[in-house]
């Protein structure tokens, strides 16, 4: 039986498993699975992770949660081409941009995205302009890491493009909201407000696969 | 050179890359800077991490921050014995336990411990009983976890349990302190609260190279 990935249609955290396992060409079944039914607090689900997020990866008795966890063992799994680098500097380097992303941005992109999608702009405004502040410095960063090579860890894409990459797009796409107006965010157009990144994001998006993780209720949606 | 790692004495995080390095026998030079001194904003440090966070290792041209990150390295330099499991499924489950915590539990250690140090029990009272509530219930299934296994993620020591093991010390020296007497942890003694725990955290303080890496200012106090 091929392995299953569980996720939710737009969850930046699930994107990345999805997208790993499609730009490693790795076979699997996908079971996108709906926050607003409850999916993920059946007691099945739950057994699997006890937190009731997503992404969770099974492989037979195998359970994995955690994205970078997954991505970690598709890797250990499906070797080729290798998604955290071929030498320990460059594991080292891959591991630090994802980890710091998650540990040090992430929760940034959090607290100034979702109040966007769940209308809560006017009671959420003063701890989302201090996250865009924050935002704006770790684009600012990402963009000197990308004016210099063409993936954010070096020559090759690796695991720290395929972390970072959904919180961008997600970004994006509440950029875009009408709800998003009168925060004056100042990211949009994109190519004009941080090339580098632009040009990354339509080479992830170049990538055979890609399509295949693409959140299918942003398409139905656009 | 050998490589240099630049730590905290008392920082749980850093903790772990020296207990990495220590565990696996890797020859280091401690860099031990002082967070009083403002050793961490000083330029030569910020153009090693610009975030101004311990744990940071250096070796060589190599520059990793993160201390998860500082682990994966040291196991591809070092590669025995591993730290992150021989098969895909050990790997997995080992970053499944330590992203896990980093993701889902450190936050509640971190807001349950760091008022007690800086004497902010009376003012944070209230975000610490819902951090205790939260630590209680990942410290029981630490405890469930190993009252089946040896080690965190199985037969072996691994990063997981170097990942978990600084918390649960830097978690017991606080509710030691007369600051928390208010707080009615009832985590002490340790041994009869988490029995299992308290039995793994012996057999990690009887490895061979622990001592190496216990925060130096602890010993100091004790």
């Amino acid at each position: 039986m091929a392995l299953e990935i569980f996720w939710f249609s737009g969850s930046g955290f699930a994107w990345r498993a999805v997208l790993a396992a499609e730009l490693k060409g790795v076979p699997y079944t996908s079971r996108l699975i709906e926050a607003s039914a409850g999916d993920h607090r059946t007691p099945e689900f739950l057994a699997m992770n006890p937190r009731g997020k997503v992404p969770v990866l099974r492989d037979g008795d195998v359970v994995v949660t955690e994205s970078m966890a997954i991505l970690a063992y598709l890797d250990r799994r499906f070797p080729e081409p290798p998604l955290f680098g071929r030498t320990e500097e460059e594991t080292a380097r891959i591991w630090r941009i994802a980890l710091d992303f998650d540990n040090n941005a992430a929760h940034h992109f959090t607290d100034l995205i979702l109040p966007i999608f769940f209308g809560r702009v006017a009671e959420r405004r003063e701890q989302m302009d201090a996250a865009l502040e924050a935002v704006r410095d770790e684009l600012a960063a990402l963009e000197a890491t990308l004016s210099r090579s063409t993936w954010l860890a070096g020559d090759t894409l690796s695991a720290a493009d395929i972390a970072v990459y959904p919180s961008i797009e997600v970004l994006l796409r509440a950029a875009g909201k009408p709800e998003a107006q009168p925060l004056d965010l100042r990211l949009l157009p994109f190519e004009k407000t941080h090339p580098a990144l632009a040009a990354w994001r339509q080479r992830i998006q170049a990538l055979p696969g890609y399509d295949g993780a693409y959140p299918p209720h942003w398409r139905e949606a656009a």
